[in-house]
């Protein structure tokens, strides 16, 4: 991508609405712009880092054996009676009447809408267990939105339903789609930590959310310090994670707690996923049947999982920035490679800077070329803004010698090396 | 994928509510299901489709030179009064009050809020031309739905908008968007014709639509025949294309047509697209300005331009489908490959059902592999009705001769080859 075609308008100065690094970082780097309160148009260097996101979250529900599907974002609120939430989770839903004067909603979660695709489709416990996943648009009406797209009235979330013949065998769904997540967000670049937590509105008797340890984070986690080196570890061992004392808030009871006091420590974390065992909840309320291998009609077990996409891309840039601006991990970096034209104009520094340029590309590498005729310190504080994991930095002495700087944005390591060498990296 | 872990609820009997094909077909191959009038969910095998066209569509416009952005869903009431539309278009756009008693709105089109992030992200003649699109759900409150998703009240959507700095220069990128939109169709197996057409509340004074033939279309065309010529030579001509005569119904005045009676055609089209030359009207309406080379405010000309996503998932199958099911073309097919095991249980074609099947998922290929123990008039019903591209047949008789049948969809043509034989076909 050359930047002088590019939509990306930064910012030098910090906005005073926000109040997180995320939120700030995303303003100034042009990747988000606020059309209402708490709801954003994401311009594209958003959208790319959001795509690579879901992407992401796509192939490893894919490779749990979960199958996509499109639910609509405009649901009837007559379902929602049907399921037991009449209310529909209260004011926090945007509700609205069509031109039928039927009550509709926008869709908060979706398991009413689920269950009964499942119910008018699926017959047989020969086609279960079944796990099926969306990433579409939600809203919630949140009364304060804030922290930007950290707690946004619309946003993007993966949303998966499994329906299993029983209890034993959602159990199993249930720390498959934990499995998942722990490699999902390990992909990411993130440490993400499953804690037992409260099933409040959606139900059920079982649920773990996935935080994020850090400062800004929304709510207090107790857990066993044991809990570290198990998220560490490159292999992903859940049935161990589900074993070790991990609790929320609003479910720790420090007096009668199992970890002995010097291994309980206490940190902030930003939620950002949530798994639910439901049991029969919904469909039994809704009646959905299923014949077993006998004929007898049974009543499946099911189980929901959220990600938040859209907040994802907020909570790896609070993970990972400086002072200077955002540091993507390669996973979900928009470009790889930043290319710094010095002397735009120059025929020396063009020539080369493009010649970079066009064998990155057809390396498939992603690649953004400053190629604007700005000053260097622009240039310079631009890249270190939107964080791609390398610069290349071209300049007239340096290429005098046939020579650049290569620069790696996490460390901010700098060598001038051949340009040949330089290529050599990707 | 194994049929037998697939979520594929396929149906026997034509369902009684539907009037067109692509309506009919997709329900009974399991592509959709009604959640509320006009309001449809996505089942896997659909869902994949929907994302090979969007996958296409996103291509094409990255070619073009337009950057992806995401624009939200519900916007505020207020941006359209301010770019001039204060009923937002009337009873078809579904409306809403916040918890904060501001006026939203679901998105059937986004001019204003784009033209706002626009204003306010775009100062300079330097950073234009731009043109930026979204894939995103819009809604339209149609007081009767009908035909499926093809005039649903929930829909998937491309809209990009252009920013010039002059009429020239947008007529210019009129024509670039023409051109991708030519591609775009063909790529998915659609003869797609460009008819001079109103531009309604969309608004400004040049707009074409994009039409494919179609008996169930909604609206009558008419056209110089040359036309046929020209969409099916393999060169994109768009200046040619621009200058022959095709109209809509409310555009076309016989008295006074152009083209020689023995040369005007008459038929019904299916809209899958629609572009704007807007000029000014929103950017003048939302006070856009933007700085020219001599430092003089220039209010910027804008382009707009529509693709019915979810749309021409119904229409590829109006274009290509015969009474036994859909015939997908190869770049839109959920599946490139269906294999049908005739005697799941015999050993020999298990293994070799599951040979072929590995060696084709190694090579990348999309392949759906009918592994249910169910009779084989149900399996060749099936395999029909999805119209994967090509079948493999694999029976008793044939497989001890190493042999199995090779079918392609679209002609009906069966040959029996050795394995090895077929799998060079793919």
């Amino acid at each position: 991508m050359l930047l002088s075609k590019y939509y990306l308008p930064t910012k030098r100065d910090n906005p005073s609405e926000a109040q997180i690094a995320s939120h700030r970082l995303m303003l100034r780097a042009g990747m988000i712009y606020q059309t209402a309160s708490g709801i954003y148009s994401w311009l594209p260097l958003g959208t790319n880092v959001m795509r690579k996101i879901e992407q992401i979250v796509r192939e490893e529900q894919d490779a749990a054996g979960a199958h996509e599907v499109i639910l609509p974002t405009i649901q009837p609120l007559e379902l929602w009676a049907e399921g037991g939430r009449p209310d529909a989770m209260g004011r926090e839903t945007l509700r609205m009447t069509d031109r039928h004067e039927r009550e509709m909603l926008y869709a908060p979660t979706a398991e009413e809408v689920i269950t009964d695709v499942f119910r008018n489709t699926v017959v047989s416990y020969k086609q279960l267990p079944q796990m099926l996943y969306q990433i579409n648009w939600k809203f919630r009406d949140e009364i304060r939105p804030r922290f930007g797209v950290m707690r946004g009235r619309e946003f993007l979330m993966k949303d998966c339903y499994s329906f299993d013949m029983d209890k034993d065998s959602a159990i199993i769904s249930y720390q498959k789609m934990m499995k998942a997540y722990l490699k999902t967000f390990k992909r990411m670049g993130l440490s993400a930590v499953p804690i037992k937590a409260d099933t409040g509105a959606i139900g059920g008797d079982l649920s773990h959310e996935f935080q994020i340890l850090a400062h800004t984070g929304e709510s207090e986690i107790f857990y066993d310090s044991h809990l570290e080196e198990l998220i560490l570890d490159e292999e992903i061992k859940v049935e161990e994670l589900l074993g070790i004392y991990a609790a929320a808030d609003e479910m720790h009871d420090a007096a009668n707690c199992p970890v002995p006091k010097h291994r309980l420590k206490s940190a902030r974390g930003i939620e950002i996923g949530h798994i639910f065992y439901l049991g029969t909840k919904y469909s039994k309320a809704m009646n959905v049947k299923v014949m077993d291998a006998n004929n007898q009609q049974v009543i499946p077990h099911m189980g929901c999982y959220g990600i938040g996409v859209s907040r994802l891309v907020a909570a790896v840039i609070e993970a990972s920035h400086d002072e200077k601006g955002i540091i993507w991990p390669e996973a979900v970096a928009p470009f790889k490679v930043g290319i710094i034209n010095l002397k735009q104009g120059d025929a020396e520094c063009d020539s080369q800077c493009l010649k970079l340029y066009e064998t990155l590309q057809e390396r498939n590498i992603e690649v953004l070329y400053d190629d604007r005729k700005e000053r260097a310190g622009v240039k310079f504080a631009d890249m270190d803004l939107i964080g791609l994991p390398w610069q290349i930095v071209v300049g007239p002495k340096t290429i005098a010698e046939g020579k650049a700087e290569l620069k790696y944005r996490k460390t901010g390591v700098v060598k001038t090396l051949d340009l040949a060498e330089i290529l050599k990296q990707f």
